[in-house]
């Protein structure tokens, strides 16, 4: 499509009908708007099935309220992650169509019916229930991201039958996200368990030498189990986006 | 196939045909071998493609020879992984049709020829030239899991153009694996140029406030851009495999 | 017993009793409940005279008081950690026969009688009065699984006659829990004065370069005393549980 | 000067005028007002089209609107940073000519016009809305030591187009302050893409393993691209005070 | 017994037979030598069963021989640890009795034959072959402790039935010593599978983002399962003496 | 004094007024009480010239009161430190000739008159303003140890002139406590200036990359000036009592 | 430029020089060659003053003589950086009109002679003489790149009159970079003295607790002077470019 | 003295027989060489008791010799300090009067007698064998500082009553140096036991998380007891500095 655009360009230079001046300006803004790169633009990815995020932490409810506006003009869904609970109600409130999820500190406004672009089921696999607001986050995002999701929760490694009890869903999985505090082996036996891709979420949940999630993320960087792979401390959104787009039936 | 297993035991003893204290030694066995928490065994893995996998770094040349030479018994390729020039020749010399990868730091013993099991290409993209022996061993790494895949050698973000050489190479991959120390800014910059999974291989290769690796490692932990994820410091083989497991087109 | 359920379940299909697809599902799940290693099932544990432990820290009122509520059902004693003064007077409100005990940060529901399954007696020594809290959370959580515990406070290595004071007690103990913030220099020296197994609790109690608890924690690890072992900072549980498991007469 | 100075002391010896013990007393009091290191005097350089500056964070209103009603007495304009916005309206209602510029969390009192004494523009380049309160301390202080600034928010290098869009005025500018949180990237990019001095702050802006700022900050000193120097987390104002020095056309 | 000796001296003085000033010299001297915490002097708690240790690393071999021949004159044992290959050698040829136990780089000279002081096993579990010399430094250390000791290797968390084929040896332990490098994570599922004293001993042996053991050393403090107790890094001998004082009969 | 004792309690053995069960008990107690060592009890310091300290951050008001009213019974001075303005007022309100030192966050009560007991004047020297509370509490802790003090303040290096302006006061100084935050490079020029003993104060005033006071602490730890020592971050009262020592003519 | 090759380029389609074809495949060239972000090309940069510069720390000497071989090719001057002696030797000798400068750990092959493209002349000021190999590079580097340089050596501020000795040349500077290891504290110092740019580099030279130059890079990043911006430790090379880039006369 | 040169200098010019222009070149030269500060010139202090010393660490035999003779002209004496056995040798070998001084890892070129200029002794108490080094240098720092000093050797907590024995020792000294790895716990008990003012080094002597030194430094920068300061890790001559400053008589 680049080539033609810059073929017809051409063309109408050469038949005399775009003047060369006029063709300069056109190939200069080129590189910014529609050389092959330009792809990266994140609304266009985001109208191919993908949805508007907007990350909550730093920004007043107003301005979250201003910006979800403007990015739900697109049509398409959008998420607003990391709200505290008044946050999230103040933006719920104000947006019609949105959706407080609570449980995963998330506002959600849905405009499109989701659809299974997915190769299979995603998994998230929560270690204690301390971290469910971030299992919960993964959830959303990947379901946002149009994919089949199962939650696996409470299956800590001190317990290790319990998360036996689950080999069957963990087995069938087309990708895993683990997410846990403390320790974090949960992503080594996992990953031991089964041949599947997995993205590993560090928590900050945890106590005195945990230093803030250090612990589990250090300790998944170096699991011993080959396939895992990791995100920042507590990023649900960042393992559900990672494991929608390895899910993906057929790439963007 | 567990199922199966079990199914024929049990039978063998509905029909008389094998005594009930032999096969509670056989079912106590069970959890060990047939159990479907045992296709943990590594070993069943890699008789369905994956290579056998021994961590050089921290063995004697004897040692390393000694292993290869029972697990190549399986039939199956064999990849030894973190061997330094010296050692490398030693073993490779050792042993029948085993090949001394230098560049990747790494013996091979190939005993199966390589299949394409993979959605598509896996792409490896690598910033500087002395981060070469990280991404060659993520390269042959996927290579030897049945994967095709490509190399794109130094592009770091100082020079961006160079990258953007690449666009159409990286937004056909299937998956992409970004090896980078310095600061690790370039699993950010290919994220945000395409929409793909994007394994990221923080490198030890940096000077002073690097610490080992610490700087690239956080900086791609903090990838602005989703749908990084992260290994650990110089583990190409870990990316490697990890990329293979996304690519794989049929689970295993 | 393991052995002899698996052989029961034989001779039923060897007597044509138990038809053998229900045998298959029926050891299928033998793993996860009846196993060898099922005893890592935490409530079977507790029956035989541990008690149930809640977590309070990231839970909310209500969700503490539902989940103890469900354990007492199993009719052994609970035990809540880390409840701040207001979250501990309204869990116990909200529950029959449950304490309040705020020096240790802790609601206990007590439902049977103590026993001393010890060896001998556990000794917590405490080196500072801020320290207290977490001491006092281990000497609750040993006597909970029924150990005569005794607390030495205020006796810091600054002033080392008054450790001295309580030699008898130190040396006659069967294990000791010492408990410290500052440089934690008080496990080696308590160390050095008697051969017992020392579990150290480095504690958050400093100012500046403590950092969080991490010199005392650096401090217990590189102890010039051999017999020490350290658990995580201001884990005054995990020492009380600890000590418990090395003190305990008849092992589980 | 100071040669002046000493010269018409000694002149003054010599000439019977200024009496010997007198003039011991004046040259002891010499290093600290009249060498040539006492253009070190703050107060001094300020005069010659520097601002007062005057940290808010730690000081009461009380004591910050002292202190700049002291300084405003010397005719230049007083600039007080990092004053949150209840601290910021209290400061800047009991000064005469004080604005609360609350965008850069900072109180300016201007009295004299701006000028230009800058070699070229200064422009402020900004990955993401959450860094604008540092950018535009920056800003705030580059404009107030008398130069050009511009301001370019929201290209952060997951989508390196929008970035490029702002090629212009990147290379034509004299120096360039590039502010980012998450990883730092930034730094390295606009600094592969023209040849000119770069000032980097890292912000604290980021989550989990950002610790505070230390991810940027250890990126942008790992930056790849030559040319890049870098400040304090969050230190606006060094960033804008050495981009002032930077840009200046006649050296003070 | 110190009661005895005190009781004789002042017998003594009060028979006329000891004078008083050559008493009151007697007694200044008791604290350091007879009273109670006198007991803290190595070498008599050795005489009664403990081995004399001298730590190899920092000491040239011939100080090293003269110390182990001054402390073989006791008559008990003695146990050089951390000896490099070449040291080791040097330092069993000089000495009588002493044997090089390369695999524990360690040199023993046993003068009195092993008893079975312990209440019951001490089982080392060791996570890979490159923890080894940790292990066997542990194993070495308890049996000269009088202890019986098994060892269990290569039984990491990512194929998780090796460990569990050990489920009897690990369940009738007195107490277990958990090495492992890496992650550390198997002192959790250990922790979880038994509830038995865990002494975990992280080691130095990992890549990248294990900082030396820091990776493994939080992940064991961390570990989510109660009862687990964490010494230094690669500190073999200490968990093996932690150990031997949790298993001992009777105390000393 | 101790020999003394002894002396007395022997002959009452030899002259049969002391039976021997009793004096061995009074001899067991001895070492706590009496011997040598027992100087560090704190108490009899303090009656030797020295405040007693109650570390107030820790503590509630009406157990610091409590506290304060019971050393108070010794006859000497109290001093309270790290008390938040409310809690200094509540302190100093319950009790009599008690004082609320705000700028010191110090309560105070006095009851003996302050003497010289110095070999010179303790100088504390101050970067800047936001370091006072720290300087102070060295300065209040000094004076209450019977010296002279000197507080110099806001004289940081990047105006080196305001510092010379002291050298006087520093030069003739007995021993010189420099307190300052940022990159703590005070504590180096001074060193450089003068050969007294210095002792260093890194505060935790300080922006990003501090990391709350690591930054001057270890700028102060690898002071190029010999004769600087450093205490813990913010510790003032550490200082003082340090610098007391050190000056004192007679020691205790 | 740019501009004028694609006018030239369009014109030729425009006259029907160059069919639309190959004006297409140019065009799509032109982002990596010659559109304006293009200009990150170094080999354009260098070639318009600056040297090429080489790594060498990584390459072995073959690999950099190559290299060094092909970048000479173009004329301009060639910088190789990081060389210990023995490699330094082998590349200068291996390359006509390459000089190894040892003092620098660089070889250098200059092909041009050096001119004055600065606004004035870069101050090195070096703290100690184990700082010097660092301040040599980053002299080197600047002369390289068309700067007059100074240097002033050894002097610390432990002896802050040394430093004052070189004033008149400090205060004539264009910028100035401060080597400096131990707590760095001279960065400060200096950017207290004149109102100059300063571009402080840490050193690895410190013991102990400058943890291979945290120590100084951390009191340069918190330096109480404005003014001053930092380099990664050990950085010569960086902070010449960057101080070249400040001081360019015009800048490219 | 300062004065008195003044004095003449201006009594020449009142006098006519300085001219004034020759006055002024001599005053402007005054404050690096003459005036009050100017007492920083470590040579001047060395003339007055000091020794001249040279850290040996980063630099060659040749320089060192170079050095040292340049210095020995002063007619003091001079200190070379972290010098490994062979370089002592070389620069022993090559001076006249030196020692190499293999235990304390200095060479001592001795030119004038020691005098005792101290109050009272300095006491250098050394935890372990592996300590002795840098105590080492500290003493003999002292030492040629002209102060008697014992060392005290092998006295680790976990054999306190060792360190008890030298109670009358510790108790007599005018100023202790504690160095002690491991932990670090020796400075607090130390400190608790006597009133003196107590220089605390920390040694690099530990493994694994002892992590080269931070262990004991945090651990004496947390002490517990009060008068503890501390220098540098490994930094014996540093403590035997400021021991000297607070040891001397009378100040300089």
């Amino acid at each position: 499509m680049d080539r033609k655009r810059l073929t017809e360009l051409l063309r109408g230079v050469a038949a005399g009908e775009t003047p060369v001046e006029e063709a300069v300006q056109g190939l200069q803004a080129l590189p910014f708007k529609e050389l092959p790169f330009a792809t990266v633009d994140l609304h266009r990815q985001l109208r191919e099935g993908f949805p508007e995020v907007v990350l909550g932490e730093h920004k007043p409810p107003d301005q979250i309220i201003a910006i979800v506006s403007e990015l739900a003009k697109g049509g398409g869904n959008v998420l607003v992650t990391r709200v505290d609970p008044d946050k999230g109600e103040i933006v719920a409130a104000a947006l019609d169509d949105a959706h407080h999820e609570a449980d995963a500190r998330a506002v959600v406004l849905r405009q499109k019916p989701l659809q299974d672009h997915g190769r299979g089921q995603v998994v998230v696999v929560c270690a204690g229930t301390s971290d469910l607001p971030v299992a919960r986050e993964a959830v959303l995002t990947a379901e946002l991201m149009d994919n089949k999701v199962a939650l696996v929760v409470d299956v800590g490694v001190a317990g290790i039958h319990r998360l036996m009890h689950h080999y069957d869903t963990l087995s069938s999985a087309s990708v895993i996200i683990v997410v846990a505090g403390m320790e974090g082996a949960l992503a080594s036996v996992v990953g031991g368990m089964v041949s599947r891709p997995i993205v590993a979420v560090p928590t900050s949940i945890g106590y005195g030498a945990s230093f803030g999630g250090l612990a589990p993320l250090l300790g998944m960087l170096n699991a011993c189990a080959a396939g895992v792979t990791v995100v920042n401390i507590d990023n649900g959104f960042g393992a559900g986006y990672a494991a929608a787009l390895i899910n993906r039936r057929d790439p963007i």
